[in-house]
This record gives structure tokens, C-alpha cells and sequence, in this order.
């Protein structure tokens, strides 16, 4: 046991798989938990993944050791403004959400001396969302990072670093900018581009969606399933690390027109060289045990 | 049995699972095979892809029914041009090039009166190639698209779509210039994006490649695996599907511009409007049958 009792805000996907992977490893004595709707909040007892529930976050972290933020990254100052008053002092507060700078901002006003801020971001997640979409093993085998301001007294980051490693991540540490300049790369333009990838053939008037949709194991397919992400999340994420989003996709746009021109001049050699330099980030992915080398791009031979 | 003898030119992938579906389902009675270097038509007939290799196409050829051109879109216009003179009469032509407009202008002047040209595209796929790479269960469940001219006569095409479904596809019939739009929105543009992608992530200062490599679960994974796929093949698409390519990508990148404007202006209802219509076409994919539902990202459970 690492934490007597932890308070979890907001009941959706990763807070429900951090309530599974913790009670699987005796991680706290007692879990409880709030979330905006009733229905949320009922379903989650229902379904035990926590012990208790409270209507308000102000209630439900009432005595307890850690707090973790599980709301979407905008809706993180309202929730901090308002349990900061009831936090008892030596609590650890923490929060899930994709961007971390623009949620230290937001919340670490809101917390009282003698609290202890260790902002994290778990690299885990799945298109689905709500209290019924966590699982125990979420977080196995994948990273978590931690962005503590630097005056954290190292044995309280220690001591949650504990847990996550305790639900099965690898955890990391690093500044929260360069967390957003990093996750801009690795996820948020990536999703951005399959959320346009998918608008457009959403929108085309010569192929027709059906075509779309029965021809997208061509490639297709893996951009609509990050691009069926939740539209909440990803709206806060984009409005949160503006600053790096934009500049990679800079990048992006400017590498984009570069092999756009070459397809137009006819330009095999340049093709031909970016394609194959690309391949060497896939063989670095597969050596560090971040994906399977099977030759069916992950659906099973026998689907 | 569908054909007696059939001979695949080049003995990659898609060559090596056409050989493996077609024996277990006793298409064809024999099945032969050339390749370009020594090497491969040595390990396709040690691993027993084909019954018989030859140094050349001309040879190959030589007696059979079914000619399936397995090589990259650029090599067609050559292997045609020199098997052309050796097909006996009767003979039906194919390929599996990923771009058919291109690949009837290259081939069809080439084939001589009293044979059959009935072009194919299997949209099955993985990132690897070679003769080693190919499986039988490759083209299960998966769409072939056939696009005959309009003159072949039926009893012909019905034929090999026969052997296609055979080998336990779907298939199904278009114009090519159609085919060649409709997989510029569903193959072509998404690895070309997936390309650029990686190729900026490669190219960046500020966070390391072991970085990108870490992290890339959180969506760039995806991306590396499409942008990992053969640089031949896919120069030649590109240089070969240029003019649907190229229009597709300037939707791509009028959409990206919208998006990227609302980040820049903090415009979150047309992020939250854009990111929820794209949900919608990966339900209807989940529906066609095209990729499970697994909450997790194709991963097992327990990786
Ligand atoms: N999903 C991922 O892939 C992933 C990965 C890593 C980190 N994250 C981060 O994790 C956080 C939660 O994501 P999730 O996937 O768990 O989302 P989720 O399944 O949609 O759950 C969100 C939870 O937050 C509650 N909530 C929403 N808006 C709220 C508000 N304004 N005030 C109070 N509560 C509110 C919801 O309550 P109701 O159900 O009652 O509406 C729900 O319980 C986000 O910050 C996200 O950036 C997500
Ligand atoms: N891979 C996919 O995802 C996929 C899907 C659908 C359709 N296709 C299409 O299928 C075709 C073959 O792709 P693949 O994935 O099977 O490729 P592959 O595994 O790389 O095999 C290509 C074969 O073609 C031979 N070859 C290459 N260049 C040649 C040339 N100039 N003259 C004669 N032979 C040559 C190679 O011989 P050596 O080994 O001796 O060099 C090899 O046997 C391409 O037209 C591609 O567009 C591919």
C-alpha cells in the first residue's frame, strides 16, 4: 500500500483503469471518486471501481493522501479551484491530462501550501472513454511521465512514481514544456492529421463513404481509428499546446509541399530517399519493444 | 482447379501469398515463377513457393494460361514488353499493381490479339516484402478489385474472379480510373502522410529519435508502421497516380489549414464539430467488417 486513500476526479477511461490496475495491486487502501453526472458516478459504484462516490469534488477529497485529476485538460481550473480549499495538508495532487504545462498553469494557483503538486501524463489509451472503457492492464508495459516543478521534495515524487510503476508503467521524468514539444510529435500532430485525413474523405463527392469505408484496410483504416479519438479531449489538447502544435505542424507542412513537389517534377530519387529513411524509426520502435513486427499490421491472420 | 499453369512474375509478398493461397485451395495445377536476381528465385523455390523457376519473364511465360505480373508499377511496361511475343493465345494477362490507369497504358500495347487483360489490385498488404514475407491467409476477407476493359469478354473476367475468391477475397469491379481515385483517398495520400510524418519526427533537433521511438504509442506508431512500407513500391505509386495524388492532397492540405487556424485562434467549437463527424466513418468501418472493436489499439491485452 502505497496511499491510504485516493480521491479520483472524473470516472472515465483512465481514471476507471487506474482504479483497476491499483485495487490489482493493493496500491491504496481505499479509492473514491466524483464525476460531472450522476450516471457516471452511479455507474461507477455499480461496476466497483471505486469504493464510494461524492457529488462534488470538494467532498471527495476530503481527507485523502493523493488526488488525481482525470477531467479533460480544460477542465482543469475549475476542478482545482475548487478542491483546493478542502485538500488536507501533506496531500499529493496530481492529474492525467495530455498537455502539461498549460495544466501547471491552471492548477497549481489553486493549491494551498503544504500540498504537493507531481503533474503526470500516462502514454496509455484506447478511442474509447467512460467509466466501462478502463482495464487493469492500461498501463503495462507503457510510459508515464512525470513533469514535478523542480522545489518537489524528491521523496514525494519517489513515492508516486511508486504507484504508477506499482500499476505497471515505466515512468519518466522531464520538464512540462519539453513534454509538450515531445507528445506534439508523438501524438498530438499525428491525431490532428488523421482527424483532416479523415474529413476529407468524409467530404469528397467522386468516392463515395461507402468506398471509403469498405477499402480502408489499404491504409485508411489506422488513421480513422485515431481520428475516432474523443472530440472533448482533443479539442483541450490542441487549445493547450498550441504553441508546440502549431510549430511541428510547420514542419510538417513544409516537408508535406517538399515531396508534393517531387510526385509533380517526377522525382523518384527524392521519393525513393525519404521513404527509405524512414524505415529506420520503425526498426528503432520494434527494438524498443513498443510494437510487434507481425506481418498482418496487427489483425489476426485469421480474421 | 481454375488454371493448369500459372506464372508469377517477380516473388515477393503478394507473389509468394498468391502461390501459397492458390495451392492450398487447388487453383492451379502448377505454378511457376521468376524474379529479378538469382537470390530470390532460389529461396522461392527452396521454401516451395513456386514448382519451378526461370531466369526470365520470356520463359517463364512460355505455356500457360495465367500470367499475374507481381513487380513494382514502374518494372510493368518492361516485363510486358518482353513476355508479350512468348504468351500463347488464350493466354489471361494480370497484375496486382497498387495504380491501374498507369499500369494499362504500360502494359496493354504490349500484349498480343487473343489474350486477355484483366487488371487487379488485392488491397492486402503488410510492411514487409520478399518471397520469405508471403502468407496464405493474406487476401481472406480482403477486397481485390478487378478492372477489366470494357471490351473483355465476361465468361473471362468471371473466370479470374474465381481464382481471386478462390484464394478467398472479395471482389469486386471498377473503372480504373476510379479505382485509382478512390485508393488515393484510402491508400496513397495516407502514406504519403504517414512519410512526411515520420520524416519530420526524424528531422528534429529539439527532441531526440530515441525520444520519438519511447513514446511513439501515444499515436506516431501507427504512422512509423504505414511509413515502414517497401520505397520501391511506393515511389512508383506515387509517380504513377500522380494526378488523383496531388488532388487529393490539396483537400488534405485546405482541411489541415482550417484546423490549424482554429488552433491558432481558439476556435474550439469547429475542432470539437470537425473531431466528432470523423467518428462516424470508423463505426461504419467496424460495421463493414474491417477492423475489430479492441479497446486496445490492436495490442494484446497482456503485451
Ligand atoms: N484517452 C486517452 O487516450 C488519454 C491518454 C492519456 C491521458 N488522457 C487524459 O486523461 C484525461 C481524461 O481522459 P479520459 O480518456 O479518461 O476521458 P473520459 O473517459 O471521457 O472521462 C472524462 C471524465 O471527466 C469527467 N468530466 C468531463 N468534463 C468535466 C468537467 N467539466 N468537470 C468535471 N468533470 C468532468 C467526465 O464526467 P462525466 O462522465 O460525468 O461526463 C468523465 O468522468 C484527459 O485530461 C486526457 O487528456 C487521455
Ligand atoms: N505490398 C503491398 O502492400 C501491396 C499490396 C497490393 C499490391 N501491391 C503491388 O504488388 C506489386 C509487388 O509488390 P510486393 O509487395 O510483392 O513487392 P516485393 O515483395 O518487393 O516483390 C517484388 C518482386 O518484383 C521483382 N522485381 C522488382 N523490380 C523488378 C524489375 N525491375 N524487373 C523484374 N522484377 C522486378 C523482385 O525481384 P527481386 O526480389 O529479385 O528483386 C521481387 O520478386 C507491386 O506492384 C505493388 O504495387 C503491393
Amino acid at each position: 500500500m502505497i496511499y491510504e486513500r485516493v480521491a479520483l476526479i472524473g470516472l472515465g477511461l483512465i481514471a476507471g483503469s487506474i482504479a483497476l490496475a491499483a485495487k490489482r495491486r493493493g496500491l491504496a487502501e481505499e479509492i473514491v471518486g466524483t464525476a460531472r453526472t450522476a450516471q457516471t458516478r452511479e455507474t461507477a459504484l455499480r461496476i466497483g471501481l471505486v469504493d464510494q462516490v461524492f457529488a462534488t469534488p470538494a467532498e471527495a477529497v476530503a481527507g485523502v493522501d493523493l488526488v488525481i485529476l482525470c477531467v479533460p485538460v480544460g477542465a482543469m481550473a475549475d476542478v482545482a479551484a475548487e478542491i483546493g480549499p478542502h485538500l488536507k495538508p501533506g496531500c499529493v495532487v496530481s492529474d492525467v491530462g495530455s498537455v502539461k504545462q498549460a495544466v501547471i498553469d491552471a492548477v497549481a494557483p489553486h493549491l494551498p501550501a503544504g500540498t504537493v503538486f507531481v503533474p503526470a501524463h500516462p502514454l496509455a489509451g484506447t478511442e474509447h472513454s467512460g467509466p466501462e472503457s478502463g482495464f487493469a492492464t492500461l498501463f503495462d508495459n507503457r510510459f508515464c511521465i512525470l513533469t514535478p516543478p523542480e522545489d518537489t521534495a524528491p521523496q514525494d515524487v519517489a513515492r508516486y512514481r511508486g504507484f504508477w510503476e506499482g500499476m505497471g508503467a515505466r515512468v519518466e521524468e522531464m520538464d512540462a514544456e519539453h513534454h509538450d514539444r515531445v507528445l506534439a510529435v508523438t501524438s498530438h500532430v499525428p491525431h490532428l492529421i488523421a482527424y483532416t485525413m479523415v474529413g476529407v474523405a468524409d467530404d469528397l463527392r467522386r468516392v463515395t463513404n461507402s468506398e471509403v469505408i469498405k477499402f480502408s484496410a489499404a491504409g485508411f483504416r489506422d488513421f480513422t481509428r485515431i481520428a475516432a479519438s474523443d472530440p472533448t479531449m482533443w479539442r483541450d489538447v490542441f487549445l493547450n499546446n498550441e504553441a508546440a502544435t502549431l510549430e511541428i505542424l510547420g514542419r510538417f507542412t513544409e516537408e508535406l509541399f517538399t515531396l508534393q513537389r517531387a510526385i509533380r517534377k517526377g522525382d523518384g530519387d527524392l521519393l525513393f530517399d525519404h521513404f527509405t529513411r524512414t524505415r529506420a524509426i520503425r526498426r528503432g520502435i520494434l527494438d524498443a519493444g513498443q510494437d510487434t513486427d507481425a506481418p498482418d499490421f496487427g489483425r489476426k491472420r485469421n480474421d
